[in-house]
């Protein structure tokens, strides 16, 4: 490739890199948006996450355009290969996290027709720490720096515990009281859909890892 | 590219598909063991899939790195270029589907200890559609088969209204009876595992048409 040609790829893969940090940007305001209206009992702003989901998607189909033009046009190879393929990956779990955090509304949508349950302490903090992965292991990404994304993999053990610990709480609730039944089977369900999104964080570390050191952490395989 | 190097490519290209079907077979038997497990109450082949998920690990990274190779060695371009980065996409979902049938074994575990809520009819039946979905995504990647990746889609909406038939029979039993509660939330987990593995063969299945098309069914943008 000639130095105009490489510059070039250089770019195209910092847009492209620039893009799946405002989609990661993007879907974890839906998910903030989600659990403050659940958590602050806000009907609109659960419509408003319900409503709004086209973005995200249109961000989703253009960069995946941009890794196949990237792959055809300049043949990258070793870690920019890696990078782009880990890209597309990336973005698969971008998206999800965009539908969870529709599935996280639908849910809430409902919750809010019953009275509370309890108030919600370790929900809101799950949905920080799940945050937190997310955008950590796309700053990870970005800056190919392995330290970082191992810590987002640390991470996912405090959101497993967690979500035992709310299932546990809720279901001394409906044991107790089977009024509760249906509101808290959905706060488990947002609950599973947090550490989902921690999971999604996971797979965006790992590939952070793949792509820098070409060495594969998943399945301590390659141990 | 001479004749004889794209001959090794097209060659290449089938074990890829080849190994990718051998996963796909995996991932089905691992969802068929954990179900049939569950049905028939039979802890021992529960216990089979929980200590059985090394072989689909090992077949993930060897795809991972089979994609890889081609990518970088013959710089594949159009269909052939969309097709590899299908099998990265697809690899991720089958894996994510060994994984399902691990969660609905530690569901099935924890079920066991209690006695049965009711007879198991529609799970065992989401099981069979979510296979019969997973199968034909494959055989319409391998085939490149358009009209049946669209069969896939369609058979996705009769999985999600079984989903919601089951979530509501359940909760009419732990309405009734909360010594109830404890096993149907388990059995509503199996059915959201079971829905998500529908959710993968949708992904699969998506991908073949955007392999074949170049077209993008997803969020109905294209149309």
């Amino acid at each position: 490739m000639t130095d105009r040609v490489i510059r070039h790829f250089q770019e195209e893969l910092q847009q492209l890199q620039a893009r799946l940090l405002a989609m990661g940007g993007l879907a974890e305001d839906r998910v903030r948006a989600a659990i403050d209206g659940l958590v602050s009992r806000d009907r609109s702003a659960i419509d408003d996450v319900l409503a709004n989901d086209a973005p995200i998607n249109q961000l989703h189909v253009e960069i995946d355009n941009r890794c196949f033009t990237l792959l055809a046009l300049h043949q990258p190879m070793a870690v920019d290969l890696r990078a782009i393929v880990s890209a597309v990956k990336i973005n698969t779990d971008l998206e999800r996290v965009g539908d969870l955090a529709v599935n996280i509304a639908e849910a809430a949508t409902r919750y809010l027709k019953h009275p509370a349950v309890k108030e919600l302490i370790d929900i809101p903090r799950m949905a920080r720490i799940a945050q937190t992965m997310l955008r950590d292991a796309l700053d990870a990404f970005v800056r190919r720096d392995i330290q970082l994304a191992q810590a987002v993999l640390d991470q996912d053990d405090e959101l497993d515990g967690l979500k035992t610990q709310v299932f546990r709480e809720l279901l001394t609730y409906m044991l107790q009281d089977p009024s509760t039944i249906e509101p808290a089977l959905d706060l488990i369900l947002v609950s599973r859909h947090l550490e989902r999104i921690g999971d999604h964080a996971t797979n965006v570390a790992e590939d952070v890892i793949f792509m820098v050191s070409a060495k594969d952490v998943r399945h301590h395989l390659s141990e």
